[in-house]
């Protein structure tokens, strides 16, 4: 605790040191609320005073904002790499956004739980990003969903709605999904694949007994 | 300012000066966040002493379950009646609730967005009945697909992720939902049921381009 007394920077790298205010934000954040934390928690939580902190970091929003571009830069890449993809039919990359944003949620509840809770605070300046990449990514899985009906495979009348359903179906999760539950993400995000591209009357009138379940999520694969 | 300075109840019907602190509540809340807001504030927001206030409240905590309470409720007026109406199919059923459930997140914005930010603050017993009236919302919903697919109409093979895809695309709305907007609540709503009951698939090989938008949404009625 004292090797910051001085209140400079140590030798260690600082991009460790960062990893580590970054670590005790989210979880005082988690734990306490983003209100309810202060820089001077956040200094204490690693060892440094106050002072030092600021270091490391503009401020608390600058460190709210982190967290949450953690958890999307990942998913941004990974869906990236599937839009890009046009040897993929629109239901397969559809297929495959779901796996990777339910994936997301599930391996980010805290810090998108927290970005819920507190996307009030993301007011300043330094916070635009985190806007702009939530609009990058609804703009790309709109695209998968415009893709599928210029090409005749999807029938939906409302793209803008249909991306909209789909987003709020796989964030919603962060209420209620629980690790080791019934169901893995993968497991979960199949369920909504097939929700979403065949809808609740799927097979409603050719249903057989002979199809597992298992074989109905995987049948277009 | 006054009228309360003897700190007793005034002879104004309580029930009014209750809706006066239920409104005063939801509006800091909305506006500060719930942590931020203090018991000192809503007693100067309606012109009484602090004391006084708990003559009406028993606290903050009251008040939060009070505000998602008020929006919960008339929501799961209409779906119980919704439910018990089984001359109506599965179907028929999911999209009045889904109708129901829109406009219940449309108009109640505000109450829902601080439930969703400071669900966390809601440990407290009194507060019990909130997650109470969320499960009974829950399981009525998921009595109606059970209903659907026992009737052979929807074909869905886990009827529990089913549900909470359903709810979740309808929760979610309260991110992204402007009055004013578009689409109205119910257009939003019958656009989901579309989505939910025939799938993005939905009519991929037998469009025509006859049917127009709004003939499809309305197909079934």
């Amino acid at each position: 605790m004292a090797r910051e007394r001085n209140g400079l920077a140590s030798d260690r790298p600082s991009r460790r040191r960062d990893e580590e205010v970054y670590a005790a934000a989210l979880r005082l954040f988690t734990e306490k609320g983003y209100h309810a934390t202060s820089m001077q928690d956040i200094a204490a939580a690693v060892g440094l005073y106050k002072g030092s902190l600021y270091h490391y970091i503009g401020g608390k929003d600058e460190l709210l904002a982190r967290v949450f571009e953690r958890g999307m830069g990942s998913l941004l890449d990974e869906v990236e790499a599937i839009v890009a993809d046009t040897s993929l039919a629109a239901s397969r990359q559809l297929r495959l956004i779901l796996r990777a944003h339910v994936a997301a949620v599930a391996d980010n509840r805290e810090a998108l739980t927290v970005y819920l809770h507190e996307f009030r605070a993301l007011a300043g300046e330094a916070l635009g990003s985190v806007r702009e990449q939530r609009e990058r990514y609804r703009s790309m899985v709109e695209s998968v969903v415009e893709r599928g009906v210029r090409s005749g495979e999807f029938g939906t009348t409302d793209v803008a709605i249909a991306t909209l359903g789909v987003l709020g179906m796989c964030n919603w999760i962060v209420q209620w999904y629980q690790p080791g539950g019934r169901l893995d993400p993968r497991q979960i995000a199949d369920h909504f694949a097939e929700l979403l591209l065949r809808g609740l009357y799927f097979d409603g009138s050719t249903r057989s007994p002979t199809v597992s379940p298992k074989e109905r999520i995987s049948s277009d694969e």
